[in-house]
């Protein structure tokens, strides 16, 4: 059943012994989102717990401060920001089917859960977290639950750069300022700092880039070679696809991923082309900025099929 | 004489063919700001033209779009986000001495003007704008306007990350959203799109990044060399110090600036180590996180003295 805030915090009001389920890959809005469930409901007085299936990465340590996880058999399950059971993982499969209550942004949320609040228009389910708090008379935002609600609205929108940020987000944003929320820090742990293989990486994709059309296309690519070079793993290329549309005046930006028997390619763009329907155009999909498909074939096959595919729509936008 | 936003609106409104001067060298917050005054004396009916001894870069065209300068024999001068005169720059030397009205956000402004409204605690001058808006009831945050003040708290802030971000600029944020300002593309020329010879410069810092004391302190330089290869000029090098201190774990960014006869050094730190002191060790001086010094002499000798010093006050911090 959809449900609104009120409810949402009715239904909360009659659990106990609770669990509560961020995605696999976990990203700030999913950590921040549990996190700060926890801790209002630990000023009900009611236990509860956070599970992911990849547990929790270290650079979000700081959201764990207050955090002493309870053994307990749960007796009612929460998932936030989860769109479908397909994003839960191996690890929290068990909990497929048995969702009793699911905090939401996405528009495209599957509805499993026995009550689902979901609010499209969030730029953060952390968003949603914070009217929650609001909702309970014995709940404050606390300093640790400003950090957790606005590491949500900070990460999913890029630092309040996404197209996605909105008014209230800003206004989210102060009031955690306003309960103490340690911004420099949390800005610095999610968008400044990298690991050293991370910096290795981009200087690797950054030797690569090349220029197409009238410098309003950049390419670069990741070889299997230069992970190895470089000891950069998986979750350390995280918005690297993002580097070539960086350059001045490009208008579309390709990343090519060696993959074993072929390349991953990831497709950003403006306004003046729709990176989907090019991706669409060899089998992929993806947003109208940021699109993806796969081609199969050596570096200067799946090059020379992109470049075309990208120099023609190019070529049509003038 | 020091006024509040009422007296500078009473003071504007007694004046007529204005000329607003921006600081040499210009940012999104003097220029926002500029700008922005410029638009609002224009819903007053007041003419009025933005000076700058640079003019304005080509990033920042988007604040002009409704501009169209008029000749007139200026009958007074204001300044926005200008704390000293020394910031003029030859081409407003004229100006010197004949400031009528200073608008600014620097504790260390040097009340050079006949009226000052110096607010040290706003994050950007154009969050002082925002306010002198609202005191006419002529005059309203259009479009273009809400552009100018977002493009300052924007900048000003680093995409709201700097310590200066308080909830008041959040707010200002927030408001300038619902007069439509275009902060996708605001942010994308303030903070992501780089020209070809920066990134080119960016890949050769981050090939001489070296690391020392156990990690916690990373070194990079910028050579004559390096500039010459790239093509990368001196206002394409803004931020290139804050490279080094984005390596996990650094707790002190230094970055060697060759010149003729030695090297300026710029110092980055964190809570731990107070880079101004460590500068003013070498005769210079700054923040507590960001300073900086010159050194004589060659490459190693400049090394061999900043790493001392910075060495000796990272085992003193452990």
């Amino acid at each position: 059943m959809e449900i609104n805030v009120q409810q949402c915090c009715e239904i909360l009001k009659e659990m106990d012994d609770i669990v509560i389920l961020s995605h696999r890959n976990p990203d700030g809005d999913t950590l921040g989102s549990a996190f700060a469930l926890h801790y209002i409901l630990d000023q009900l007085g009611k236990r509860s717990r956070v599970e992911c299936h990849d547990g929790f990465p270290k650079q979000y340590s700081y959201l764990l401060l207050d955090y002493k996880p309870e053994d307990f058999e749960p007796k009612a399950v929460v998932a936030v920001d989860i769109a479908d059971e397909q994003l839960f993982g191996e690890n929290l499969e068990k909990y497929r089917g048995k969702v009793d209550l699911c905090i939401d942004h996405h528009g495209s949320n599957k509805h499993y859960a026995k009550n689902w609040l979901v609010r499209d228009t969030a730029a953060a389910c952390c968003e949603i977290i914070e009217d929650i708090c609001y909702g309970f008379e014995e709940a404050e935002i606390t300093k640790i639950i400003a950090d957790c609600i606005y590491t949500g609205v900070s990460t999913d929108t890029g630092c309040f750069r996404y197209s996605n940020t909105t008014g209230h987000t800003h206004a989210v944003a102060g009031r955690m300022f306003k309960a103490g929320c340690d911004f420099v820090m949390i800005n610095r742990a999610m968008f400044e700092v990298k690991s050293f293989s991370r910096i290795a990486i981009e200087r690797e994709v950054l030797n690569s880039l090349e220029l197409y059309f009238e410098n309003r296309c950049a390419l670069v690519c990741i070889t299997k070679e230069m992970l190895e070079r470089t000891g950069a793993e998986e979750a350390e290329l995280e918005g690297v696809a993002a580097m070539p549309r960086e350059v001045e005046g490009v208008l579309v930006g390709i990343t090519l991923r060696q993959r074993d028997n072929g390349y991953k390619i990831s497709l950003r763009s403006g306004d003046e082309v729709d990176a989907s329907v090019l991706c669409g155009k060899l089998g992929g999909g993806g947003h109208r900025c940021a699109a993806g498909c796969f081609i199969e074939g050596d570096f200067e096959t799946a090059k020379k099929t992109i470049l075309k595919i990208v120099g023609e729509a190019l070529e049509a936008e003038e």
